[in-house]
């Protein structure tokens, strides 16, 4: 019998994971966006008509949600699934929500006879097609043992880091930390190195050869370039996902008494941009938060 | 006729660009510490009892000095070597004092009738004795046409990144931002990892497999690591180096009238470590200012 996997939310990420997850299992995909739900049938995704109807005889449901208020009520609200998936279904979180979003659920996801693997998922909407996502989980050997297949068809890099729900948002939080303040680094070096007088493409080509390297240099380092020449930078990550892991991230290092001054700076950076209105702009545009005016 | 090479400052940095010179020229060296000038010896350096004795006759001066003010005293000082070398001999600074340090002396140099290479060097001791340091340069051509073998047979990667005295700190001011935010964000990411409950070193090794990686996260990490578990680590790169850089970093921001909070943020860990009085210590120590007491 062929496996049947509910996909909820229909994203940025959702959308090409349930796609690439139909070379799997037969997919059944829900989101409240109708030109979502139009483009998943385009993609070979059956659309339903609510979340109930899309879990309804599933044998694993994907949640691809925006973060926690949303998994609460994927879960538990109106149309909530928790009330229709047989005992021993699986539900995998993809999203990022911090320790204490999956915490929260996971109580009454196990008395409700369910299964739960935390699996949060890196790489963007490109690596969610090719099925070559960074997916870090945290689950029992039970929800690990029913969800592999599927973790296995999804990532490119799978890695248990621990057996309960929660340790793949650790891992989650501690991975954006770092992705957070290396490109807000970027930023400030790009603009300080232009301001200075230098290259900003020759100096980020030296930088890159030594120390000073980061995979968000060289990643953002060219459209933060292309954003101090105020050209408009494909938006491959929106700046307002880093609102919201850098706010996980201080949030969970205050939960565990804490202080991360740097990641607080870096969340006071993306906090700014959102101010100016640059939520849906590529993240590389904090080089302009730092100097909004580059000769 | 055999280059004469006269090496200021038998450091850290300083003995092992010497000793390594040596198979290109012949290098006399000079330092205020008998210690230093007496490993110089062993290591094939002629000894000099003075700045001036060892510059006397030289083609080139390479200045390994702490910090500006022992740059203006090399030069300018009662031992200063400016009043005793010939017209057309070279000046190469390899120390990070940044773009004022250097612009400060600059144009007594020059009226001097002497040639001035900006060229601090990254790659640490090492890499010194190998020859294969990162050099960025910023010197007029007629200096970069005569340090060229120098440098040549100091680095691994040579880049001029400008025509003039200061392109060459501008450019490690830039490399420094990165090293020293990717240093204090390592920490952190580190110090939470183990508060969260995750093995820092399966965590550091998923971390270096994706977009969260690093040069200095793969270095320090498992030096962060040992100082997690109260190991004393190698003293590979001092502390205060860092205080003096990100000093020069945040100077040359205000400079040009920009604010880099990132790195302002880590400046600030740094101090901290100082005035706990971790100058000494390697700089992954900055995990232990964020999480004093691990468990």
């Amino acid at each position: 019998m062929t496996m049947r996997i509910a996909v909820l939310g229909l994203g940025a990420m959702g959308l090409p994971t349930g796609t690439h997850l139909t070379k799997l299992a037969t997919v059944a995909g829900y989101d409240i966006d109708q030109e979502r739900l139009a483009l998943a049938e385009a993609a070979g995704i059956e659309p339903a008509t609510s979340a109930q109807e899309a879990a309804t005889g599933a044998d694993v449901v994907l949640l691809a949600v925006r973060n926690s208020a949303q998994l609460d009520d994927a879960l538990f609200g109106a149309d909530g699934v928790v009330s229709v998936l047989a005992a021993g279904a699986v539900v995998i979180l993809t999203s990022t929500v911090g320790m204490a979003g999956i915490q929260a659920v996971e109580p009454r996801v196990r008395d409700a006879g369910l299964l739960l693997v935390d699996a949060p998922v890196s790489g963007g909407p490109t690596r969610a097609g090719d099925g070559t996502l960074l997916v870090t989980v945290g689950a029992d050997d039970a929800a690990w043992a029913k969800a592999k297949p599927v973790l296995d068809h999804m990532a490119g890099t799978l890695v248990r880091v621990g057996d309960t729900p929660g340790a793949g948002q650790a891992m989650k939080t501690v991975n954006q930390l770092l992705c957070g303040v290396h490109i807000a680094a970027a930023g400030e070096a790009m603009a300080l190195a232009n301001r200075l007088g230098l290259d900003p493409s020759a100096a980020l080509d030296a930088l890159m050869a030594g120390a000073a390297s980061s995979w968000m240099l060289g990643d953002r380092g060219p459209r933060a370039i292309q954003a101090l020449h105020s050209e408009e930078a494909e938006v491959r990550s929106r700046l307002d996902i880093f609102v919201k892991d850098m706010g996980i991230v201080t949030e969970a290092a205050k939960a565990v008494g804490i202080a991360t001054p740097v990641a607080a700076a870096a969340e006071q950076l993306y906090l700014q941009g959102l101010a100016r209105g640059m939520a849906a702009q590529d993240d590389s545009i904090v080089v302009r938060l730092i100097d909004p005016d580059p000769s």
